[in-house]
C-alpha cells in the first residue's frame, strides 16, 4: 500500500435536507433502475426469477405457504415505493431511511413487519472501502432486502439456496435475514483480515527503515478502524435487539443462529481493537525511531565538529601572519609568535592536536557515544 | 479558512448573578423588542400574523380546538412575562430558564405544560458559530417558542406549514415541536458538514507543506467539534426522554417522528466523532511531519559540516607559517612543515581530501541519509 | 497571572490521626472562638442576633412555630459541640464531620436530623483558592450552619433575607438550606469566569510569543480545574441525592428549586471541561509552537553553515602554504599549487564560490526552507 | 529478550470462509488424528485408558453411575462429530464452535449438555505465546474436552485424578471442568510473572543505557498483555456466568471454588494492569532519557562551537595578506593591519582570546550546562 | 527521596503452583511460627494474654458472653490451621486465602463465619512501601485476625482497647473488625500525605533545575500510586459490601462507623487521583523544560555560528596566496587579489564585517530570540 494520501470520505450528503419534512423519498441522480429478483422456497422447491414489478406479490405472499425473499436494488421509481406504502403497509418513515442510505445498523419492530439495517462493507477494485446500506423488511414468510447498488457480497446466501443444503430453504424469512447478516459481518472479518496483513508489512517497512509513508499509511489504516468499529458496535447491539425482541417475525430457531452471528460479531470488535493497538504501537515506535535518529544524527556532528573546530583553531593562529622584524625598522620583534621560529614547533603542534583528538574520542566513547 | 486566531467563546455571562433570588427574568440591554407571530392552524386552514400583544390569546387557545403557535422573539417586555406566568400558569423558574439563555438542552414536565430547551447552532456571515437557546412550551394544543434573537434556521418549518403538505398541520402542537427540533438537528449536520469539508482541505495543505497554520486550523475546529459535542449529548437524551415521557402533550404518533430525529442525533454525533478523530490525527501527522524535517534538516548540516570541517582543518594545517628557516641563524629547521617543499605535497593533499570525502559520504549513504 | 509558582495545596492535614477513635471533636491551634448569629424568621417578620451561646435555643425550636437559622462561625467550644450532642441530639460522627474540614459534599440522613456538607470555594486578595466547607444540619424548623472561618460567600442570603422578598421567608428550613447552597454553586460559576478570562489572556500571549510561563500558568489553572471538578461532581450527586430523599425535612416546594441548582451545577461542570480542553489545546499550541520554533533556528543554522563552510575550505586551500619552488635546491614544483600563479586563478575561484552558494540557495528554495 | 522482532500473530484464519453455511465442522490440512482418552472416576476406583473409539461410551455414561471424563486431542474425523451430534445430541453450531478454535471464553447453557469454551496460554520452546482453545461440553455425569493440539498444561489434573487426594475424584464432573479451568488460569499468572521480570531486566537495562532495543522489546511485552488481557476479561466473565446459572450440571459444592478461581482471575487482571503500567512507564521513561541525551549532545556541542569558532574568525583575521607595501609604488599602507607589526600583537591577541573563551566559559556555567 | 531506582516490586511469588489443588495451607521457608494473642474484652474488663495455643478457645468462645479477638500472627504451624478448619469450621479456601498473602480485599460470607481481607500499606525504614495482608474471621462474638508477618500498624486499636473509653470495649467484635480496617485506611492517608510532600519538594526542584531524576522520582511516586490504587479500590467496595451485607455478624450499630470508614476511603481515593494528577503534570513540565532548554541551546549555537562563520569565511578569503606576480616570468597579474593592495583594504573588510555582524544581531533581535 503505497498510494499516498488516499483520504477517508465522511460522507454527509446522503441525509435529509435541513428542515425538509420526515418521511420523503430520497432519490437523486446517481439512484439506478430498480432490478428485481423473487425467490420462492420452499423446502423442496426453490425458484429464483427477475421480474420486473411486484404488483400482485403481496397478494401471493399473503395466500401461499412458501417462504418468499425479494430482492430490491436500485431505487430509481417512486411507484415502487407507492407500492411498499399502501400495499405492503410499509410505514413512510422506514421507507425514507430505506432510501437515505446512511443509516446506522439498527432493529425496529412495527406491526406489521420489522425493519433492520445494515452495513455492508467491501474493498472495490482500487482497494477503497465502500460502505454500504441492506435494509431489510421481515413480514410473517415473506423478507425484502434493499440495496442502493447493483454489486454486492451475498452471492453466498443465494448459492446455498439453490444448493438447498443446510437450514437455508426450510428456516423461513429470519433465517434468511440472518444468513444475509451473517454474510455481511463474515465479510467485515475478511477486511480486517487483509488490513492485518498490512499492517505486518508496514511494521517490516518500519524495522528496516522510518520513512514517511509509514506514518501515512498506518493513520489511514487506523481511521479505517475507527470508522468499522463505527459500524460494528451498532451492528452487535443490533443482533442483541433482535435475538431479544419478541417479534413474532423471528423464528426461535433462528435465535441460536443469531447468537453465533453475534459471537462473530464481538469476534470482529477485538480484531478491530486488536489492530488499532498494532497500528497505534506502530506510530509510537516509528515516533521513537525518529527521535533515535536524529540523536544519531547529532553524534556524528557533534563529534566530527567538536574535535576538529578546535583544531582547526590551533592551525589557524599559527597561519596568524603576526611579523618577526618591525617592516620599517628591521627591528626584532621576538614576542610575536616564536613558536613559528622554534625548530620542533610544527612538530609540537601535531604532537598537541593529536593528544586533544584522543582526548575527545577518549570523552566520547566514556559517555557511549560510540555504542 | 485562514484567520489566524479566531477564538471559541466561553460565554458564562447570562447565568444569574452570584446569590440572586431565583426566578428572577433576565434582561440586559441588549435584549430586544418582542415580535410575536401567532400561527392558528387546523387542517385545512392555516393564518400567520404578526401581532402586537398575546393578551387574550389564551382564551382563545382554551376554547378554540385549533392547534396555536406562538412564536416570541426577544424578551424586552416584563409585562410579558407576568401574562404568561399568571395567565398561562408558568412557573417563574421556567421563565427565569427561558431568559437565561445558557440552558443545556432539557425536557421537564409541570402539571400545565412541558417545557423543553433546545440549543440552536448557526453558523453567521463571518462563519462564527452562534449558539443560542429556543425555549420550548407545549401544552394541550399550543406550543409557545421563545428565541432571544430575531435571526434563526427555522424557517422550513414555516414554509411547509405555508405549503400545508404532510403531517405538519394535522400532526397537533407535539408535532410543531418535534419539526422545529428536528430542523436544529438537522442544521448541526450541515455545519458538521462545512467542517468536514474544511478538514480535508486542511488534509490536503498538510499533504503539501506542513505550516503553522494547519496546527491553529486544526485546533479550533477541533474545539468547535468539542463544544458542539457538549450540546448533542444532551440534546439526544431531551430527545430520548420526550420519547418516553408520558406526557398528555406528546402524541403517541408524534413519538415514531421523535424517533426519527433520534437516530439523526446519533447519526450527527457518529459525525462529530468521525470528524475529532481526523482532527487529532491530522494534528498527529503534522507534528510527525516537523519531526522529520527537523531531522532532515539536521541531515544537510551534518553532512557538509562533517565533510567540509575536515578538510578545512587539512588546508589550514599547511596554512600555518612555521618557519623553515630560523630567520636569526639562517639555520635550516627541517621538521617545521617539510610537507610543503615536497614537489607533490599538494597533490597528496588533494588526494587525501577527496578520499576522506568520499569515504564519508559512503558512510552516510550506508546509513541511509541520502534515500 | 505571572506569579511563577504558586503551587496547588494538596491538604491533608485536617484528617483524623490515624487510628485515633471515630466520633472526636477535632480542634487545633488555628481553631477561632465561635461567633454565633440567630435568625428568626416568619413570613412577616424577620430578627437576627448575635448570641453568645445557643443553650436554650434548642427549647425555644421546639416550641414555636418560626424557621430558625443559627449560623456558627468558628469551632473552638467544647461546651458547645456538648451541647448539640446532648441537647440537639447529632451523632458524634456528625460532628467529628463537621469539624474536620476536609469532608466530600455529602447528604445523610438520621432520625432526628439530616446532615449535608458543601465545598465553598473562594478567592482570596492573593487569588488564591480558598476550599473550605460549610456543614449543613437541617430540623423540621431549623438550620445550623457551620463554618471554621469568619470570611464566607453568603452574605447575599442574608441581604435577601433582610428585604424579605421572594420566597426566603416563606420557604422553610430547607429553602434557606437550598439558598446557601446555591450560592455556593454560583460561586463556582464565578470562579471559573475569571479562570477563562485568564485562559483567553494567555491564549493572546501564547500567539505572540511561546515563553515558559504560559505553560506554568496553563498547568495550574488545569490543576486548579481539576480540583474544582472533583469538588463539583459530589456536589451535583448530593443536590440530586436531596432531591430524591423522603426526609420530612426537605419540602416538596423546595425541591424544585434545588433542579435548578441541579442545572447550574452541570452547567458549572461543563464550564469546568471546557475550560480543561482550552487548557489542553493551549498546551499543544504551545508544544507545537517550540517545535515550530527549533525547527526556524534550525534552518538558519543549517543555511548559513551549509553555505559558508564550503565555502571557506575553498579559501582554506588556497591559503595553504605549499612551496613553489625547492627552498634547498630552488627547482621549481610546478604541481604545487599552480592555480596560485594563474592570472584569473583569483577571478575564477571566486566565480566558482558564488556557483556554489547560490547552487544552495535553489536548494534550499526548492525544499521549501524560505517559505 | 532480544530477538529484535517477534511479531504478535493477529490470527483470523480459523474463522468460517464468508457465507458459509452455520455449523460445518471445520478441519485443515493441519487437523490432527484425533487421540481419545476416557477417565473413569468414582470416589475409591479411577482407570484412565486410551481409546480408539467412543462408539458405546454414551451408553456406558448414561447408565454407570461413575463420573467420566473423555478427553479429544485432534479434530480429524468426521465420524467423530456425527456421533457427537446424533449420540450425544450435541447441536452443531457448538461442534462448530469447537473446531473454528478462535471463540473467545464463553459459557452456553443446551437442554441436555452445557458447553464452554476457555483459551490455554502457554509460551512454548521459542518463548513464543500460544493461544489454543479448550472446549467443554458438560453433561450429568461426564465431561468431554477438546483441544486442537497434544501439547497442553493440564496435566497437574490428571495428576491429582491418580493422586486422588482432595476433592479431585469425589466432585463430579463440574469439578473437573472447574480444576481444568482453574490451571488455565494458573498458567496466565505463570506467564505474567515471567513477563514482569523481563520488565524489570528492561528497566535494569534502561538504567544502564537508553537503546533502541528497549523500546521494541518493551512495545512486545505491551502488546501481549494487551492480547492476554483481551481474554482473561472473557474468562473472568465466563466463570461468573457459570457460577450464577443455574443449569443442573453445575454442583453446588463447585461454585464455591469456581469462586476462587474468580478471585485468581481478578488477580491475574490486576498483574496485567500492574505491568502495563510498568511498559508505559519504561517507554515513557526512555522516550525521556532520549531528550535528556540529546540536550547534552547539543550542550557539548554548542559549548565547543561557541568557543572556538569566534577564536578561530580572529585567528582567520590575522592570517589575512593585505600588504603593507604597494607592491607596484612600494609605497607603505599603514592602514593593512597595522596590529601584525605591533611588537606585542600576538600576546594582545592571545590574550584577548583568553578572555573570550572564559567570558564564554563564565556564561555557560551560569546558564547550569555544566552540572 | 533521591535513590535513583528504587524498583516497585510486582509480586506473584505466593500464588498457589499451577494446577495444585485447591484449599492447600501455603506455608513457605520464610513462614514465621505464630505468636498469639487473646483479648477478652466486656464492658468494664479487660484482658490480653499472650497464649500458646488456642486449643480449648472455641469452647470459650462458645460458652461465654465475652467478646474475644484472637490474634495469630506468623502461619507455621499445620495444627493450628487444623483446628481452625475442623473446630472452628473455617472452609479450607478460606484457610488458603489466608496464608496465600496476595489477596484482593473482600468479603465473604459463610454459614457461621464471615470473612474479610483487608491491605495493609506501611512504609519500612528505608521508606519502601510494605503491602502485607490482614485477614479477618468474623464470629458471633469472636474475631481472629491473621498477619504474615510480626510488625503492623494497628497498635492503636490495642492502646484503645487498655484505655477502654468510646464505644470499642461494648461494640462487640464487628466493631473492632471496623476499628482495625479504619486503622488501616488511615494509614493509607498519612501515607499518602508523605507522597504529597515528596511531590512538592519534586515541584521546588523542578522551577529550579530540570535534572534527570525528577522524572525517575516522579515516575516512581506514580507508579506506587497506581498500585495503591488498586488497593483502595476493592477497599471500599469491601467495605460497601460489609455495610450492605445482611450477616448476622455485623452488628447494626458497626454500619454507622463502617460509612465513616467508608467517607475516608473515597477521601485516599481523591487523595491518590490528586497526587496522581500532579504527577502528571510535573512529568509534562519537566519534558516541556527539557524542550525549552534545548530551544535556549540551539538559540545560542545558532546566533555564535550564523555571526562568525561567514565573516571567517571572509577572512579566509584574503589568507588566500594568490600570486601578484607570476613567479617565473615576474609579470603582474592584477586580477590576483588587488583588494590585498588597496590601502584601505584591511579597515573596508573590517568595516563590511561589522555591519554583517550587526544586520545578523538584528536580525535574531527581530525574530525575538534575545528576548
Ligand atoms: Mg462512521
Ligand atoms: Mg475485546
Ligand atoms: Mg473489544
Ligand atoms: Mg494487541
Ligand atoms: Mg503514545
Ligand atoms: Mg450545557
Ligand atoms: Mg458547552
Ligand atoms: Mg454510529
Ligand atoms: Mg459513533
Ligand atoms: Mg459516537
Ligand atoms: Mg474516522
Ligand atoms: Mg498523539
Ligand atoms: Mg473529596
Ligand atoms: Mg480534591
Ligand atoms: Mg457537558
Ligand atoms: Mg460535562
Ligand atoms: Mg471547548
Ligand atoms: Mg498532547
Ligand atoms: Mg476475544
Ligand atoms: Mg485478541
Ligand atoms: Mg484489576
Ligand atoms: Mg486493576
Ligand atoms: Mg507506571
Ligand atoms: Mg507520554
Ligand atoms: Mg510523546
Ligand atoms: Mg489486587
Ligand atoms: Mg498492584
Ligand atoms: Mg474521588
Ligand atoms: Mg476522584
Ligand atoms: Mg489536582
Ligand atoms: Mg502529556
Amino acid at each position: 500500500m503505497s498510494k499516498r494520501h488516499k483520504k477517508l470520505e465522511v460522507n454527509q450528503r446522503c441525509l435529509p435536507d435541513t428542515g425538509s419534512s420526515p418521511g420523503v423519498i430520497y432519490l437523486d441522480d446517481s439512484s439506478l433502475e430498480p432490478k428485481l429478483t423473487l425467490h420462492r422456497i420452499s423446502g423442496a422447491q426453490y425458484t429464483s426469477e427477475n421480474i420486473d414489478s411486484f404488483a400482485g406479490v403481496y397478494e401471493s405472499i399473503k395466500t401461499t405457504k412458501q417462504t418468499f425473499w425479494l430482492e430490491i436494488k436500485g431505487f430509481k421509481s417512486l411507484p415502487m415505493f407507492d407500492l411498499l406504502q399502501n400495499e405492503f403497509g410499509i410505514n413512510k418513515l422506514t421507507l425514507e431511511d430505506i432510501t437515505r442510505t446512511h443509516e446506522r445498523p439498527k432493529f425496529e419492530e412495527f406491526e406489521t413487519y420489522a425493519f433492520a439495517v445494515s452495513r455492508m462493507l467491501m474493498l472495490n477494485e482500487e482497494k477503497e472501502l465502500e460502505n454500504t446500506q441492506v435494509s431489510f423488511i421481515l413480514m410473517d414468510n415473506a423478507l425484502i432486502t434493499f440495496q442502493e447498488h447493483y454489486v454486492d457480497c451475498i452471492q453466498p446466501v443465494r448459492d446455498r439456496l439453490t444448493a438447498g443444503k443446510g437450514t437455508i430453504r426450510i428456516g423461513g424469512a429470519s433465517y434468511i435475514m440472518y444468513a444475509v447478516m451473517d454474510v455481511i459481518i463474515d465479510t467485515y472479518i475478511e477486511i480486517l483480515g487483509g488490513w492485518g496483513d498490512e499492517l505486518e508489512e508496514i511494521e517490516d517497512r518500519l524495522m528496516d527503515k522510518p520513512e514517511r509513508s509509514i506514518m501515512y499509511d498506518t493513520q489511514l489504516i487506523k481511521r479505517h478502524l475507527i470508522s468499522i468499529r463505527r459500524v460494528a458496535w451498532p451492528e452487535k447491539d443490533k443482533i442483541n435487539d433482535i435475538m431479544r425482541s419478541d417479534s413474532p417475525f423471528i423464528q426461535k430457531q433462528t435465535k441460536i443462529y443469531l447468537k453465533d452471528a453475534y459471537d462473530h460479531c464481538i469476534q470482529a470488535i477485538d480484531l478491530i481493537d486488536s489492530l488499532k493497538e498494532i497500528s497505534v504501537s506502530n506510530i509510537d515506535m516509528y515516533l521513537s525511531m525518529i527521535s533515535i535518529r536524529m540523536n544519531e544524527i547529532m553524534k556524528v556532528l557533534t563529534i566530527i565538529s567538536s574535535i576538529f573546530i578546535p583544531l582547526t583553531f590551533i592551525a589557524g593562529i599559527y597561519g596568524m601572519n603576526f611579523s618577526r622584524e618591525d617592516p620599517v625598522t628591521g627591528k626584532l620583534m621576538p614576542m610575536n609568535m616564536p613558536e613559528l621560529y622554534s625548530p620542533h614547533g610544527y612538530l609540537y603542534t601535531v604532537i598537541i592536536m593529536v593528544i586533544m583528538a584522543v582526548l575527545q574520542l577518549v570523552y566520547f566513547q566514556k559517555k557511549g557515544w560510540f555504542k
